[in-house]
């Protein structure tokens, strides 16, 4: 039934709770787990208007994609530790919900795995949490834990 | 992992997607699987708003009411002949989100599952679909087909 799972992390709590789902449903359906954690470049214009300098922040991107792959690999070495032999971790970055979206496609992932706090969701009553969004436009089921 | 599944459903051709994955995911974890089909009370306010004026507004209730009973039996035939013997089917009126998560919570579901179209998803970017309300509600995982 599910044979390409996708879960999507940001390192949240609800992620994780995702995850330890994500690996029960691996081992049920004896699918292919991809862990995709997804980062956002540090944008110029946000750094402008925020009250908090980075001290480098020519060093940001590299800052944000380093923590994206340090929360993958944790990921991944979780779920080898719970026996989930079939995984594999990526980092991508961009917006989280389009970039979720566009990976699970051109994978072909059949289920996407997302925790309903973390990625974004404080803003969610006012832009639409990723949730909301990837449950929207993907093409494919989308579990919301 | 999954005992308890609940379908809930508007007919709409969303929600038959949604009752395919669940009458699958009944027969791989051997779980409960219940229909809710929810009715809204038809309010007098919004007839009276509208353009078009039921010919028997008092039985509009009753004509809901009927329909949501029909799309659950519906519903409830359709796993019954996909081999799917653990099933239930239920009618409650309501605003749809809290009407499912209300009735998830009081039944013990440990999954919901929802088509992403239908059950008012036309007013989903405005208000908030009513998948997106229930995966922000509920207290178990929600799967949005």
């Amino acid at each position: 039934m599910f044979k390409h799972i996708l879960i999507a992390t940001d390192g949240s709590d609800g992620a994780c709770e995702a995850l330890k789902v994500a690996v029960e449903m691996q081992k049920i359906f004896d699918a292919d787990l991809w862990i995709l954690s997804v980062f956002r470049h540090h944008s110029l214009r946000e750094a402008s208007m925020s009250m908090v300098r980075p001290v480098d922040p020519e060093n940001m991107d590299l800052m944000m994609k380093h923590y994206a792959s340090d929360v993958a690999e944790r990921c991944k070495r979780y779920a080898l530790e719970q026996y989930c032999p079939k995984v594999r971790a990526f980092v991508k970055s961009g917006r989280p919900a389009k970039t979720i979206v566009r990976f699970a496609e051109e994978k072909g992932a059949d289920l996407i795995i997302l925790g309903h706090r973390g990625l974004g969701n404080t803003e969610g009553f006012i832009l639409g949490s990723v949730s909301h969004k990837v449950s929207g436009m993907a093409r494919c089921p989308v579990m919301v834990v």
